[in-house]
């Protein structure tokens, strides 16, 4: 247990919490949770499944209605032919790091992962005996983009197992489209099985998102996280999948077995609903979120000392506050994120939520999140921070 | 994943659909699912979430008031004194075995568990490095009773865990007082921690149930695996709980960060609606059922070479078929389970389902489950079953 990690941006939402209890006004950009409704058309498949009796047990794998039209839904946005027995219906995308690692490392593994990144993927790495390979991010006035040498140096300790987060979180970076081939050509060099995270495949505001697996030689390499949770506003009905070559999905069905048997049921008819519904809401959601976006880019690139891209996708900014800590009098960016929060009430995380630092990161990073706050206090949050600031 | 096992009962389940598929009539004794409707104040109050927007994420140990709720009723109902700390809200009851094994055995540990039992057990104990010593039972007249030579074996091999399905699957073995203080004392005396499976403890037709935690200096050693599936009829839902000291349960919170990050956020307002409202529909769930049972005790006594108990727990029947399999031909459990399902449709598990025979074992065993076929279906199918007997 000593190597098992957590996400520590709860410690921040339980301050956030401490902090609202006192009657003080919070703005909460600490954590991607969604303060949009879930779509109706999901909401009206699962009352209906519910009403309908899908309350026993179903398939390990999920529901096949779901996993074919996931199949097809998948598979056509990334120009690929999936089957139903390339879907693993799970309680939640956040599952299938877990199933993945536990099927396809063994002890002593190395694996290359995103640091800046989703936490859960060193601690479940270091859990199960495998040693982490982390790489960051290298900031640029186009976006951020993967560290190369970090990458070349995990496959120096041989690697076999890669995790990608495009679209990622917490920094945003979308990699383009010359990246994301060499990483894929890496990939096929080194015979690596990968771990394409898409938790916001589905977030994008421009242009077409694209898949690692749709790359060639990938397809049968590249497990697909997919979540329902963000596209679909669903993060508290715990539903994804995982999906990918059939061989490692029926692992991953094994797992479910031994796991949790199965994910609720009449939950799936929701998110069927959803898949095969009206998609009007869902570009709905995105609209909200562009709107927040700019109102949130816009306000940070107003307080003097930040530095911020105005990424294509996800709901999270990465804004580069070098300066801002210089000019404030700040070095560490746990007491500055502290002093903020305590001072202002603006509730965001800190890059050192999402791994340990690196050597040689010298600039500082925050992370906020904008998906679960409303534009007009986006703008009043970004105000009284820029105030602080100048006053301080 | 070599060592990962499986439900192979879910095998059962795919042959008896295939027959079914043919049009032939089924008699569907092999799964413990039910065919009985979630009671009203379940769907109601997981309805009125819904609406109400409870549908982001809510904290990974589960909502406090479905927490506090459980552990008063848990609590209640076993005369202790449980707080929120003590418990971990889960996406079923079965997430509590793995998670139980991942975070109390070290690789190479020895586990005591059940064998027959839930095979889950023995599947997770090898998967994560663990050496399994399983016990049987011995059949009396009064029902089945725990091998503690077993025990004792497993206890001299250095164990540190104990797994215990008091109102068992697949034997429906209940425990007596003497005899779970027997098993208790040992679990002192040795220095044990208990995973207590207590799916059954509510779906219990006479006198009142009892749990090892309320025993003497058990209640510090023991997990109680909590579930909402039977007693609430919401197998599908995926509701659950881990139950036990904090220090554990804290632990159990963390898997949950990685594993999944929280159960569903709306189905936990249902469970609460389920323990807070009437009690009337649990009640005549209970009803149900035990008709079910007395039917399906009648019907197999019926059948000549067939001896079962009356279990007053469980919705599983574990009759002893060594004359009738002897009267009809068969030497192998599996054999004559497929003769039977093909010729008459009648479908159950052997007891090779819940773990390899231990030595020694020379009576043949059967589990028919009844929670998911109504009387008049269990009475012909047992008239049928009996007459493929006496006519082969």
């Amino acid at each position: 247990m000593e190597r098992l990690g957590t996400e520590t941006a709860f410690a921040v939402s339980a301050e956030a919490a401490g902090i609202a209890a006192q009657g003080r006004r919070v703005y909460p950009f600490h954590l991607g949770d969604m303060n949009l409704a879930t779509p109706s058309t999901v909401r009206k498949a699962a009352l209906e499944a519910l009403e309908a009796g899908k309350t026993g047990y179903c398939p390990a794998a999920g529901i096949p209605q779901l996993g074919q039209a996931l199949a097809d839904d998948v598979g056509r946005a990334r120009g690929l032919d999936y089957g139903i027995d390339n879907v693993s219906i799970q309680p939640g995308g956040k599952p299938v790091i877990g199933k993945f690692i536990l099927s396809q490392m063994n002890p002593s593994d190395a694996v290359i992962y995103p640091n800046p990144g989703y936490p859960i993927y060193e601690s479940m790495i270091e859990f199960h005996g495998g040693v982490g390979c982390p790489y960051g991010y290298i900031d640029t006035p186009e976006g951020l983009r993967l560290d190369f040498e970090a990458i070349e140096a995990g496959l120096a300790r041989g690697a076999k197992l890669l995790i990608y987060n495009n679209y990622h979180n917490p920094t945003s970076a979308c990699s383009p489209p010359e990246e994301m081939q060499r990483l894929a050509a890496l990939a096929v060099k080194h015979d690596l099985l990968v771990l394409s995270d898409e938790a916001y495949f589905d977030v994008r505001y421009e242009g077409a998102a694209a898949s690692i697996a749709s790359l060639p030689e990938m397809f049968h390499r590249t497990v697909i996280l997919y979540t329902f949770s963000k596209k679909f506003a669903m993060t508290g009905w715990r539903l994804g999948a995982a999906i990918g070559p059939e061989a490692i999905i029926a692992d991953i069905n094994r797992l479910n077995v031994n796991d949790e048997s199965c994910s609720n049921h009449f939950v799936q008819y929701g998110a069927l609903g959803g898949l095969q519904g009206s998609q009007d809401e869902m570009q709905q959601i995105l609209a909200v979120l562009v709107e927040r976006r700019d109102a949130a880019v816009a306000g940070l690139r107003a307080i003097q000392g930040v530095e911020v891209h105005s990424p294509p996708a996800t709901f999270y900014l990465f804004p580069k506050v070098t300066g801002l800590m210089a000019r404030t009098g700040f070095d560490d960016v746990e007491e500055f994120r502290k002093a903020v929060l305590h001072e202002t009430g603006v509730s965001f995380c800190g890059r050192h939520h999402f791994g340990r630092p690196l050597p040689g990161e010298t600039d500082r990073y925050i992370r906020l999140a904008y998906s679960g706050i409303d534009v007009p206090d986006i703008e009043e949050a970004l105000q009284v921070f820029a105030k602080w600031a100048d006053e301080r």
